[in-house]
């Protein structure tokens, strides 16, 4: 049989009218349909006692007061912070440590907003940032793109777009996302021009723009004020950019002048050491976690000096080590257990966080893959992560975006949000009347309960294979990875674009032409 | 290169002196060495309001008495209810319809044990049941087997041997479980004395005894009396029976039977409703919860009718239904959350807990096989299973016991071990030092606290791969399926048999050797 006879029983349709949508909503349940992001409905998973976690609060203080933060090249950061209280101490011409007395930088933070509004082209996905909110975006940064056809190669724009365009047709992603792969087909100073604009033009969701330059971030929010205008994009978060720090303690200028560009401009920013244990942070969890909260504090703070009020996301991104080779290690339990602490030290911080995503170091989208995916997911959604980028497509450790992993995350992340509704306990649900209607050992299949439960009561995968295994092998024996390989494909072919008014879309283009013809390309 | 050179180079060695040991050492980290459990040091996740929770309790109480749980085929199990004072209706010659007053069977089971030993015949391997302990044991049931060499056939003793033999020889199971698959080539009547002799010689860890009779109970007792004297096994638990209530609200003869024989012994039994919301349960989780914890008080009780005291675990075992197709579904959202609600139900009885396990429903160790088996896995350990029975090894809806995918969950086992042990917050997990020696700026490879915690800091894969992309392809591209199969190949080529006194050896054969030549063969 053809692959695309095993996908069309598979039930893996994107189809929105008739049977397809009957379907669908069987399928998926209807209360899932169309949330712009998951208000979650169970607690936070909250592991650290309060002694510990004032523990590395006081550690995190006590790295920012006696060892501090250096700061490179960024003589006007360096100003915001000092006029803000911090001890300054030149090291060199442009290279300075901050010294922050324990409480300063939670003080500045109190202006920083606890949730917020990030702004989409359509404002039915419009998501809310922080609180109980969570919001899924896909991976993030990777210079390789992967498939099971191709394999592994560099990635370009044409797969850029495609990612934007999976990431779309996905009900469970919430958000664009940013550098979905590196399109290292187009010269490194203009990319961020035709990323933003795919973002733009193949998505109506929210996205986060350049980080690389200062100008880059600049050309990020200016594309904003073509597409929203500029009062709007003035008194509204439209764009976010991600920053990370340099761990351990070191804050670069050209990351702080692009937190410089986007607070400024009232729009979000996220601040994220990435803290491989034993290489740039502590060996031991707890101490990661501790210079990851000295890392952010420091980092979330200067969008206050510059704008009080602009949105910071606090940030940390935990790996381990391979302690037998000295690889970096994703996806494994150490970090998951950081994560879930991350979380409670964010809401004590009274800030929204971003940490975790479907980590992996598997270079195939197999069991490895998935199994260290759902480890490192599950601290993010029980953690209480508001943001989670990396969402979908992460393999290789990062370096490279995978399309049947993309897939394979996206149908996951749609068991999350089922998962995070958790249980609803009511006289209705707790079916009291289903058991009591036929008694002891009758099957409930023609309850009324089950009647009418039957199209909502479960989420259900279009991915997954449930079906026995008589079916499955008549079907042709397919794997995960095969399935996920048909559905991005059959995606990609039924994909359309989202309206966008034709004279923005020219202003658009007109904007970027202008910007990549006053350059030279550069390619490094 | 060659499957065996690979092996070598992924570091998955069982050696255990010399070059190996340190590896294993520095891999696995000496503390979770030689576990016999996991003692957690991170609380459970409890995502259910004690108001939401009463509310299930009352349905379970009213379940209870004004529905009842029929009671089939054993008139002496009902006298014990009857003189217990549940009020027992006939409905036939041998049914009975038992109604338990609120709160009845909750005093009944205050003398049941919050927390037991189960002895093994290696004192070493000991397992403590209930509590904050955490006890893994392989998959149960399947009359299916899989690998990816000869793909699903049933199962023979043979393969029976070898699940015991894997099971074994990983350090991340703790318990040697019972039917790790139905061993079909051997007589229906006779397969539960070659089963329980699999365990005793092929394993020196607890494990669990036949269930399908009352006689074969008996027998599985009595060869505990050989192995370990009668005497201990009248004053200890040395042995468990795995039983099934027949859903919905019914008890089997057979079942309570085997119950009352365990008891008599002083043996322990698990309690298990197998609930498929939909079909014998309410589709609503809420619902399902109420009735598994109905029907799983209804048969713990009666082990206290029978000897109070002896150890009675309380269990559930929630699945879904593919709304779309009516097939079962195995690790989804769903009964993950109501896992963590059975959870904390299981604390307010102060009764140790089976819940959840490696459940999937793919057909290969794929993808999917891992994403589903870490969601129903995970909220196992967080909703605080006391006894995770199928960790390893299950797939195709529990039809097929997979060699490769049990390799796989073995090792996610491992990574589970590190992930309860939590985070230690002290001044030297802390790191404060770490950060301080080098200061801003400077890899952490060569400071004393990483030197000092090199060793066990994280816990490390057998099976994952986690080096780099280049590293891997150069090794052959293999995913982790198909390292799974070299690797049980390998642990199966070099396990070597616990060491057993010869004498007991020989009585027990002997005691085989009677029982089988007794009766004749049945074949159903």
């Amino acid at each position: 049989m053809t692959a695309e006879a095993a996908l069309a029983t598979s039930g893996a349709t994107t189809k929105r009218g008739g049977r397809g949508a009957r379907r669908e909503r069987r399928s998926q349940g209807a209360q899932d349909q169309g949330r712009p992001y998951i208000v979650r409905n169970i607690p936070t998973y909250d592991i650290l006692s309060e002694e510990s976690l004032e523990k590395i609060e006081q550690t995190a203080e006590r790295i920012l007061a006696e060892i501090g933060i250096e700061l490179r090249d960024d003589a006007e950061a360096m100003e915001l912070y000092r006029k803000a209280g911090a001890k300054v101490t030149a090291k060199a011409d442009d290279i300075w440590t901050l010294s922050f007395e324990p409480g300063m930088l939670r003080e500045i933070l109190k202006t920083a907003p606890a949730e917020f509004t990030q702004h989409a082209r359509n404002p039915a996905n419009n998501v809310q940032i922080g609180g109980r909110n969570v919001v899924f975006a896909p991976s993030y940064g990777s210079p390789f793109v992967m498939d099971l056809d191709q394999g592994r190669r560099y990635g370009t724009i044409e797969d850029f777009r495609n990612f934007v365009k999976l990431a779309q047709s996905s009900p469970w992603l919430h958000h664009s996302g940013g550098t979905v792969c590196e399109p290292t087909d187009v010269a490194v100073n203009k990319r961020h021009l035709d990323m933003v604009y795919a973002h733009m033009r193949y998505s109506d969701r929210a996205f986060l723009g350049s980080i690389t330059a200062a100008e880059r971030a600049a050309d990020s929010v200016e594309m904003c004020r073509i597409l929203f205008g500029a009062d709007f994009v003035d008194q509204n978060c439209v764009i976010m950019g991600n920053f990370n720090t340099t761990s351990p303690l070191v804050l670069d200028g050209v990351t702080t002048a692009g937190i410089r560009t986007y607070a400024a401009a009232g729009q979000g920013s996220i601040h994220l050491p990435f803290l491989l244990g034993g290489a740039v942070s502590p060996l031991t969890m707890a101490g990661s976690v501790a210079q990851g909260l000295a890392e952010s504090l420091a980092s979330c703070a200067l969008t206050q000096l510059v704008r009080p009020g602009a949105p910071a996301i606090l940030a940390s991104f935990f790996s381990s080590m391979s302690l037998r080779t000295g690889s970096p290690t994703f996806g494994t339990p150490e970090p998951a257990i950081g994560s879930l602490v991350m979380g409670q030290l964010a809401r004590r911080l009274n800030l929204p966080l971003r940490c975790a995503g479907n980590f992996s170091t598997s270079k195939l989208p197999d069991g490895q893959a998935m199994q260290q995916s759902m480890m490192s997911m599950m601290s993010a959604i029980q953690g209480g992560t508001n943001y989670v980028l990396h969402s979908a497509g992460f393999l290789d450790g990062l370096l490279s975006m995978s399309y049947e992993k993309m897939v394979m995350d996206m149908d996951m992340c749609g068991a999350l949000h089922a998962y995070l509704d958790g249980m609803e306990v009511n006289d209705d649900t707790l079916g009291f009347d289903a058991l009591a209607e036929l008694g002891p050992g009758q099957h409930l299949f023609s309850t009324q309960h089950t009647l009418r439960h039957y199209e909502t009561a479960y989420w259900e995968s279009t991915l997954n294979d449930d079906q026995p295994w008589e079916t499955w092998s008549e079907k042709g024996t397919f794997d995960s990875a095969l399935r996920a390989n048909l559905q991005w494909k059959k995606t990609l072919a039924e994909y359309e674009a989202p309206a966008m008014d034709e004279g923005t879309d020219e202003a658009l283009q007109d904007f970027i032409a202008r910007r990549k013809a006053s350059v030279p390309d550069m390619w490094y």
